[in-house]
């Protein structure tokens, strides 16, 4: 792979605009009931029409979020408002809670039992609110981030299975994803609540749950570590986004050390979870190299390759590392040779360990128009401004 | 493979005295605190020491099922007992409902959040019971039973995410095992109860589970389809061990329309869920092709194919068909020569798509001391009684 930045920049532009979205404006509105298709086949076909509140609002996400920061094209404006309208009349329960699922005419399947789909859904109606300037998004944004700050010691509510006092811990989900929320909603936050947060996030993550340059899914509260399955198991894709997300937030102070922490992190991941015979990184592993729990440990999935991606182009770019580039080289070789699918748009979520493609989809219940097109966009621009930056060197 | 009756009999019959049975009398006793380790790697080192309520009582079944119906060995008697005491002391909450997970001392990890824990406690105590001669056990055992009828509408009762009226489901689990367990506790049930118990489960198993000749893990509660992810899954595995426990049932009172029937479905389960390119039977598929749910769709699992060797066998000394003849060969190729590990002994439990082991394990927090032993019995009696039945002829 040359290093060319202006080739690599066009590269993910061109699959962005000319590929991975049409294919979502294609296929993914449901004209009839409202919201989105997210289970499409590999040709787009829809084969499920249920609507999971993490893709809806991601969808929602995506094409706002493009409005603000690439270009306010109308039809996409209409894509976010469709779902965004769809989900305000029946994505939450009378307490305000997000429901997990719906049925395609918007029916409650799936109770709110976890708060990603706030989480989600406070993104989504930000990014709207900023797009569409709508009064009543913008509070569909701030009543989602609330239930988010008043659920995080306890997401699972009710719906917890965990006997109170055996055993505590904390996953790494929680303030990984507050801490990227948080930023996204900076421009609707009092400035005291966004430096808070973000202090405090950033602070969880870097410390309780890194160890030796490795983040683990699940610690004790103080930050220990309990040696059962939960608290064994690496998930090295997200180990990896929470530390793009941290360096999003260190550039923002230029706190070089930090983001010189995270990239440490990164490649101490990659070198840990890469699969040296078949390629591709791992999806779960144990630290302690025992049996993990989940069986799907060695598959190859698409948003743990394209947020590595972006992790190790935005590392790049910020540092200039050469482990970096290495490293970016060779995950971004393997990702595109076995995730996108020439014949028909998109991006394969799901391989088996070999590469080969497990689930023959290019969305389901959990992968939805969002970590593809994101990463496109994200990478495009990190390439871009490495260009210029080549060319007034 | 030949067809030596008395060879395959002496076989199922060295595995589990000589090869099963000894593996978990060495490596799963806690002596320390009770219980059993069922976290066992291959060479049978323990990796993990969380007890699963499940697995704890499997193993006492399996050790007080060999005592009632093999051999009073004092040794195995005083296994089960061990398990049973720990049980009795630690499993339940204060409303007699049993926990999904204890940790090594036997203090609650999860709560009781579905009702297979009273399930396995029911069969795990009258087995136990009547091994044993135990008043004790035998509530124990009652107990649990009634906590199974109690719940068996609501199985998931305050931790059910579902939510009300949308989209009712009922699942293959309950009637299926609820025959089996009623089948197992005929000692202690009043004739009543047992006839109509298994009336009713048999009942709607083979009518509201079954559609041309393929059982659906979840239906409308009136038997009805529902084009949804849940609604269109198949677990081979689970349908073809149903079916061996309405075989038991039909045996009963020898009839014979029903035994065929279930054969029928076994031959029709193995020829949509048989993997004609690396072999074995899948562990989940969506009965319209579409994209499954599950990840681990294409795996092979130990219990799914000894399950299946159990059917077939069964099938086959009680009819005599060719079709389970011929299917009975096949999975016993495969089962015996990607399963069982020579070196070390006992079976891997969970192997990829082309029979690669995936897990290098024995036992974890699903496998422990039950499918394989039980397997080995039940194959090793239906051979005896084949062999006999020859010599006889």
């Amino acid at each position: 792979m040359e290093r060319d930045f202006r080739q690599l920049a066009d590269l993910y532009k061109t699959a962005l605009l000319d590929n991975v979205l049409p294919f979502w404006e294609q296929y993914s509105i449901d004209t009839e009931c409202g919201g989105y298709f997210t289970c499409l086949d590999r040709t787009g076909k829809v084969y499920d029409t249920d609507k999971f509140i993490w893709l809806q609002n991601r969808q929602v996400w995506t094409f706002s979020m493009l409005c603000n920061r690439l270009e306010k094209r109308s039809s996409w404006l209409d894509i976010a408002e469709h779902g965004a309208k769809f989900l305000a009349n029946h994505g939450r329960d009378p307490e305000g809670n997000w429901y997990f699922s719906l049925n395609r005419s918007g029916q409650p399947l799936i109770q709110p039992y976890n708060i990603f789909s706030d989480c989600f859904a406070a993104m989504a109606f930000s990014q709207f609110a900023l797009a569409s300037g709508q009064d009543w998004a913008r509070e569909v944004a701030l009543q989602a981030y609330q239930n988010v700050l008043r659920r995080q010691t306890n997401p699972k509510g009710s719906y917890n299975k965990a006997y109170p006092g055996t055993r505590s811990l904390k996953g790494l989900s929680v303030p990984m994803i507050l801490a990227n929320l948080t930023l996204e909603m900076e421009w609707l936050l009092p400035k005291t609540t966004l430096d808070q947060v973000l202090e405090a996030t950033v602070q969880e993550v870097m410390t309780d749950f890194l160890d030796e340059n490795l983040l683990y899914e699940n610690v004790a509260p103080d930050g220990s570590h309990i040696d059962c399955f939960e608290g064994r198991v690496i998930n090295p894709g997200h180990g990896i986004e929470a530390m793009w997300f941290m360096m999003d937030i260190a550039h923002r102070s230029n706190n070089l050390n930090l983001i010189n922490q995270c990239i440490d992190v990164v490649i101490r991941t990659l070198n840990f979870a890469w699969d040296q015979k078949y390629g591709g990184i791992y999806y779960f592993l144990d630290v302690k190299g025992h049996p993990p729990q989940q069986l799907e440990w060695d598959q190859k999935l698409w948003w743990v390759h394209v947020e590595t991606l972006v992790a190790l182009v935005m590392g790049y770019r910020l540092t200039g590392r050469s482990d970096c580039w290495k490293w970016y080289q060779k995950v971004h070789d393997y990702s595109w040779s076995h995730f996108a699918d020439a014949e028909y748009g998109e991006w394969f979520g799901y391989l088996d360990r070999r590469g080969e493609v497990l689930l023959n989809l290019k969305g389901g219940k959990w992968k939805g128009c969002f970590h593809i097109p994101r990463s496109m966009y994200l990478c495009w621009q990190e390439f871009e401004a490495l260009d210029q930056a080549e060319k007034f060197s």
